[in-house]
């Protein structure tokens, strides 16, 4: 059963401050919860509305995943589960997560594809683009400080799990990001609306792209790299960032 | 000065139903306003909040692109603008648009790419896919009954004006699709998880694109195309709707 308290608190990491004090966060609906099940998330606690049928081939193909992962969980009354959901219409079923190694502090580690997020202040569009970069493989993440919450409740549902293949995140200054792009010697990218077409550039193996925000683009600091822009074909002034993030890294990881 | 039954009907035009009764949508925001201005949408009229400086360079800007195209506009209390807004933090700009020649039940008219939307039913994604056709300048667009009212307010925040670049948009049951698809001799691709790799197709002139929704995929009926995929390179199960319908645009109308 739930306690009263252990409500408030799971209610309480819809906050960010909360989830920082002990690096916890709440995830929800089924296939976040597989996909961080899959990626062998270190997971506290599922737990499950008693509105589900325990006996739906869903519910109990998702309890052998559990069970076999040493999950612990519990079916709890629809009313407390909808208390905690952070979405009017909740699917019914919440994980807590620890995220401690989430942030990786080891730049070194980084893959020789990294995706720099500028400014993505929207955590819609965020959780899109992490949820893009899972499904190309990419791995390896840097956030400017003025991007919106990588744990925010939106942005984890619009990352649908793509957070549990994220292996390298970090939040960095623009100047850290610049001394790393240089001693990494990485090829930077800039996604602009005025660069070369994504068509006619070299595209060098190892590599960092920059996004920016849709109303600010990438800030002054971090435009050094080759820019690079999707060919218009129409009218409209610009494309949403995150369908932007899709074409350009399809284009720049693609197998002939 | 907006009067109680304006502020009450312009509100009411969140409802979709309301909406219908004489063919009015209510817009928010600088961009999406701006592109309806340039797409030569029939506005009645456009409000802005008096916090506002009138003196700003983007007010002056805009007001003589109102005033060039013959729209009427006048200012009004910051609380009066906030109360009729669907969102949280007004920008301060609303248009009321006419849309009674929106809907083209001609289908003769419909252009050579044709984007059909099956069960599209999240307003974010169907606005943002809706944008990226914009992007492209494709202008024709079918919908079926399941998917989400176009005009839906989220729809048309999340479209950033890109509504009003589409010429012909249409919704039909799956029965007066395939009789559209057969009789104008489009050829069918079909968005799912499993179809040929979108670069290794025959790219026709001629074509019509099916997209289904995330939960579903694509209604058996509307299967009968050529499946067609965007090859995986990461674990994650599923790309986001509107990610995919970008990158497959892109891929079935680039230049080479």
């Amino acid at each position: 059963m739930l306690s009263i308290n252990k409500k408030k608190y799971l209610k309480s990491l819809s906050n960010k401050k909360n989830r920082l004090i002990d690096n916890k966060i709440l995830i929800e609906g089924l296939r976040i919860i597989e996909e961080a099940i899959k990626s062998k998330s270190s997971f506290e606690h599922i737990w499950f509305s008693n509105k589900h049928d325990k006996e739906s081939d869903k519910i109990i193909s998702l309890i052998k995943q559990i069970e076999k992962n040493n999950i612990t969980y519990s079916f709890e009354k629809e009313k407390d589960i909808q208390s905690i959901s952070n979405t009017k219409n909740s699917q019914g079923i919440l994980g807590l997560i620890d995220v401690s190694n989430f942030f990786n502090k080891e730049l070194n580690n980084f893959s020789d594809k990294v995706i720099i997020l500028d400014q993505i202040s929207d955590p819609g569009n965020l959780g899109t683009i992490i949820r893009t970069c899972a499904w190309f493989g990419i791995t390896s993440i840097i956030l400017t400080s003025a991007s919106a919450n990588i744990f925010n409740p939106k942005c984890l549902r619009s990352g649908m799990g793509g957070h549990f293949y994220i292996n390298d995140c970090i939040y960095l200054s623009d100047d850290e990001i610049i001394n790393f792009i240089n001693a990494k010697k990485y090829k930077l990218y800039c996604a602009t609306t005025t660069g070369e077409s994504i068509y006619n550039i070299k595209i060098e193996s190892r590599w960092a792209l920059v996004l920016g925000s849709e109303a600010h683009g990438i800030n002054k600091k971090l435009l050094f790299g080759e820019t690079i822009s999707i060919p218009k074909h129409g009218n409209i002034e610009s494309l949403n960032v995150s369908i932007a993030s899709g074409i350009i890294i399809n284009q720049l990881i693609r197998k002939k």
